[in-house]
């Protein structure tokens, strides 16, 4: 996607000189007309694609999964939560995710009241690194005996192995920006 | 907003005969379409107040702020981070929050890179109790040097006393549904 690409090179920022930070957009700030244009994109690339539902994570997969629901005709979209929060059902499905972020392994739960056996669900989230928060969503799908229609990803970084991982897995990846190398403050794309 | 009072009459559960949980389209599960009505009668209340940027929190706050961004002529959405992440820029405004959902106190921050002296600033969250999180939010756009516009509030949980504070410190609110009361498995409006 031309529009991300360039949003990328222009207003990312590469912190020593081989981690993009894209807080400006996508993590911290939210350019919700960009991520209605993602939303668009995602669409047409999973145009005939039979979508009951969108799953995603807190907190950064939520406005584009949220925006993204818009152009699939509103199916349900449904957030995995990071935490244990007491107001979410305990009967949930669970799966464990490594973060690299914050160098710490974290519970990633969905309420058994959103996924259902057979549906088809679109998994959506901003990053794709090493895969882990990903797989653990489709997990959990699975745990549910749903299916997963794909995985639409915002920046895929391609050097890191969590795109393979996906692909060898059977579940179709759809990344709007992929990353080929980020080395000596230089961005190369796919 | 009577889209919203009937969702929460016909959808919404309470635990204990007193706890509203919405669940099942606000806080797990999103009602994309209700979401972006939501942000539309947002748009409708605030009409004529100038607003450079919304203000929200993670993690329900996103995908409201966000479809609201959509009718306010698509300002940068801003999501308060509750933890703080190694990815988050160390020079960052906080302020701390007391959450009765967690029974604990958590940290909220927003970089400074994304507030900025001067800015009229809209912040929008899904539930106002106590106003911990809103007042908060509010706290953080003063130290910027910012000015808070209003505060819109999906439901306000007008027993609680937090839209009073609010309205009191002078900022404007407006909630799309204010409860009156939560009895004997009864919900009733204001």
């Amino acid at each position: 996607m031309e529009q991300l690409k360039h949003k990328i090179l222009t207003e990312g920022r590469l912190l020593d000189g081989f981690v993009l930070k894209v807080d400006n957009f996508l993590n911290h700030q939210l350019d919700v007309e960009l991520l209605d244009a993602m939303g668009a994109e995602f669409a047409r690339r999973f145009a005939g694609v039979k979508i009951d539902k969108i799953l995603t994570i807190e907190a950064s997969g939520i406005a584009v999964a949220a925006m993204a629901a818009r152009h699939f005709g509103y199916p349900p979209v449904v957030f995995a939560k990071k935490t244990q929060s007491l107001n979410l059902d305990a009967d949930a499905f669970e799966t464990e995710v490594y973060s690299f972020t914050k160098q710490q392994v974290y519970k990633v739960r969905v309420s058994r009241r959103y996924l259902k056996p057979g549906e088809r669900v679109l998994i959506i989230d901003d990053f794709l690194a090493h895969g882990h928060a990903t797989r653990g969503l489709i997990d959990i799908v699975k745990q549910a005996g749903a299916e997963p229609a794909g995985v639409g990803i915002v920046i895929e970084k391609g050097f890191q192995g969590g795109g393979k991982l996906i692909r060898d897995a059977g579940v179709r990846l759809e990344s709007l920006a992929v990353l080929k190398s980020i080395a000596d403050g230089k961005i190369e794309f796919a």
